[in-house]
């Protein structure tokens, strides 16, 4: 019994403390969208939920978000579902959206503006410290409170906030050169909205926003509903 | 024998006639990475591929890769790989981006400029039709070559245009009533880039583009990728 006992703590610390590194990929990606489910029931004062709840709010199915949920450790309470407030900062926690990630935005186009005054940026834990932008006749300018800046000062600027990620909002040809100065510049992870295929070193992540990938998806249901109303 | 070509005739043809059903959700999310992978290789000049470096190409692992075109009844040609030219044939035609898509886009502001002006949309069947916005200033102002009309035109633009699909690019307290009249008009298939959830009558499809959402996922990595550079 005392080896049992001892066998099942062994489990319960080795998930406390590595249960990051066991998460798959498509879970994560996933734990964004719970976060968001769950910011929209603590908004509407829900207290408690089942997975059933959760999972139609998220838009998954309950066994597999049950699943997911499993790999932070969190089972909710049977015949009482899951503490709402409590599983949202666990999921904040487990994304690293609970601290603070000052965030640079390059490229300050219409896409760039609209990324400036995205307030899901900011009720995420993401700070834009600085817009930059190569047109020198855009500097001066102020944007979502934030002044315009020269490109060239990207390197003192991530020094001085501690910089992680850059988001690059330039047109596809700019986008190469931005990312290579800032690997330079110490950045690790680039979020990219340009329509292109960059390349970085080791070590640096890049995630590819693409604008149309949404839109396709619904062009295939929307096709496959016309062929039915024709059928 | 006979009975068992007969057999195996009945499922190629099942799969011909039928394929479009029996595509898991999950896979159709990634038939717009394949064929961004594939329009890359065909300007690249490259002729056939293998699965791996398609798989390289798309971010997929290969085996999944080949999971995913099997349902199309894709299986490339054993030594030599996939035709890449004909290959993104059968995905644009599988996705339904090889025919034209009318589109309005509704709310002009950062992003609905930025949406406007993104030739993402175009070079995969999309062509925006109307720019429309409830403000009156904005009126008479000219984007990406389109007027922006009143939002009122919208029944009668949807009519003319045969348009099915609508984007909602509007703050979030406009989100519901936009996707309101959007359906009222006969749109059945919704993208809505506004932070808000919008509810629709069975038969609408509505996609969410959260931009901070994969801010989110490079967040996670870079926790990461900190505690082990501390440890």
């Amino acid at each position: 019994m005392a080896s049992l006992r001892g066998w099942r703590e062994g489990l319960v610390s080795a998930r406390t403390t590595d249960s990051a590194r066991d998460i798959p990929e498509a879970t994560v990606a996933r734990l964004p969208v719970y976060l968001r489910a769950l910011t929209t029931l603590v908004d509407n004062g829900t207290a408690t939920c089942s997975s059933e709840e959760l999972a139609a709010a998220a838009g998954v199915n309950s066994a597999k978000l049950r699943k997911d949920l499993s790999y932070l450790g969190s089972y909710g309470t049977r015949g009482v579902g899951y503490d709402v407030d409590y599983l949202r900062y666990q999921i904040a926690r487990e994304i690293g959206v609970t601290q603070d990630w000052p965030v640079v935005i390059v490229g300050i186009g219409n896409l760039g503006h609209a990324l400036a005054n995205f307030s899901g940026f900011r009720s995420r834990g993401f700070r834009v410290v600085a817009l930059l932008d190569a047109d020198p006749t855009r500097r001066g300018e102020v944007v979502a409170g934030i002044d315009v800046r020269d490109f060239a000062d990207l390197d003192a600027i991530v020094r001085e906030h501690g910089v992680a990620i850059g988001v690059i909002a330039t047109p596809a040809t700019a986008a190469q050169d931005v990312a290579d100065r800032m690997v330079e510049a110490g950045i690790s992870s680039i979020l990219n909205f340009a329509p292109t295929v960059i390349a970085v070193p080791a070590g640096v992540d890049v995630r590819k926003v693409d604008l149309s990938i949404e839109l396709q998806i619904l062009a295939y249901h929307e096709q496959r509903k016309q062929a039915e109303a024709t059928a």
